[in-house]
């Protein structure tokens, strides 16, 4: 899977860290062999709320990509998406580029908002906050969207067609660390197995351990 | 932008008519002149629950679209994309395709799950439903998309290049009717005069309007 970078010039990020959704960029980055430089915006802290920010990006969201003549391109998935064109990463194929694109929308719409959501609350709010009240109906709504996805995984190794690519990405980010919000994969081997093969695609790199503030938050949700 | 079909074969959608997500399908295909068949499916009455319908979509959604050999789509936006390409509705410029897709996670990320739902909820849900507790957090966060769209739009004729196309269709989907979750565009002039054009496009089919059982629930909330 390893090629040559596709000649897109400086791409600048702005992303935070601890966030799937911005570790989707910097995997696919570094899987592409692309040069780029992060610049590290923490949302947890406000910092996509600034004028400056929103002048990049209305939504107020990261990450963001940048690019030398300053245009802007925001959504992860889009991102993953124009990052992947004409590379191994998205099938060529135009049915199973829309499935591709379909397990991105499901990942959108149906996990990140619970699987994801879960591990902020747990992770990034205080034991007292009241949104930790939501963490059951959170945690069942993941549960459902690992159904689906050990109901896929368990007759197929990838998301799209026969190899690794964009929707495994936008998959991972967050499935990888869904027992930080609670919700355990213990009753989804196939989507364990998935996960280990993620990890050893060439040029994989993890998302980061949350910091000692988060991970004592995680250990007592 | 009126062309010949593309060539497709009959293709037959899963879809509940009143849903705006099921809509943005039958509104690309009538402009496309793409023949088609509805299969209307009550998500509302747990059709989309069944073992036959899980067996087309194990996400247990509408819309889906089958094709003549029984291959299966599903997700609204992953729809268009297929259904586009290689027409107008889909630009042929690598990096204003990446901005089609960006709108449209923006949609299915946030504006979707606050201006459908709420819709979904005054319309859908009996008055005393615990859900309407959520309609005030709702119609707050569904404002907030409404404000990154006037801002785009005050500047610019449609989303994404200079062109009607699918980011058009899967924002209008929901906007058109965000007066039935109680989101008044009344400060959105931008947003009012889009909608405007996007009903004056060829080919255009509206949303029906909600049945007398909906229409009743959406006048007292």
């Amino acid at each position: 899977m390893a090629r040559a970078p596709k000649g897109l010039g400086m791409i600048t990020v702005y992303g935070f860290s601890p966030s799937g959704n911005c570790h989707k960029v910097r995997l696919l980055l570094e899987q592409l062999g692309q040069e780029y430089r992060w610049i590290e915006v923490d949302s947890s802290k406000g910092e996509t709320r600034t004028p400056e920010f929103l002048a990049k990006n209305p939504n107020g969201r990261v990450p963001i990509i940048e690019l030398d003549d300053g245009r802007v391109l925001a959504e992860s998935n889009a991102i993953l998406c124009w990052l992947a064109e004409n590379t191994p990463y998205l099938p060529d194929d135009a049915w199973q580029r829309a499935q591709a694109l379909s397990w991105m929308f499901f990942e959108q719409y149906s996990h990140e908002p619970y699987i994801a959501v879960a591990r902020f609350i747990c992770g990034w709010t205080p034991l007292d906050s009241p949104r930790r009240a939501d963490l059951p109906r959170l945690r069942e709504r993941g549960h459902q969207a690992l159904v689906v996805m050990e109901r896929h995984l368990s007759a197929r190794p990838w998301f799209t067609g026969d190899r690794y690519g964009i929707a495994d990405i936008a998959l991972f980010a967050y499935t990888c660390v869904a027992d930080h919000g609670g919700i355990a994969l213990a009753s989804y081997p196939a989507v364990r197995d998935w996960l280990a093969r993620v990890a050893r695609t060439p040029g994989f790199v993890a998302l980061p351990d949350p910091d000692a503030t988060a991970a004592a938050l995680i250990a007592q949700s």
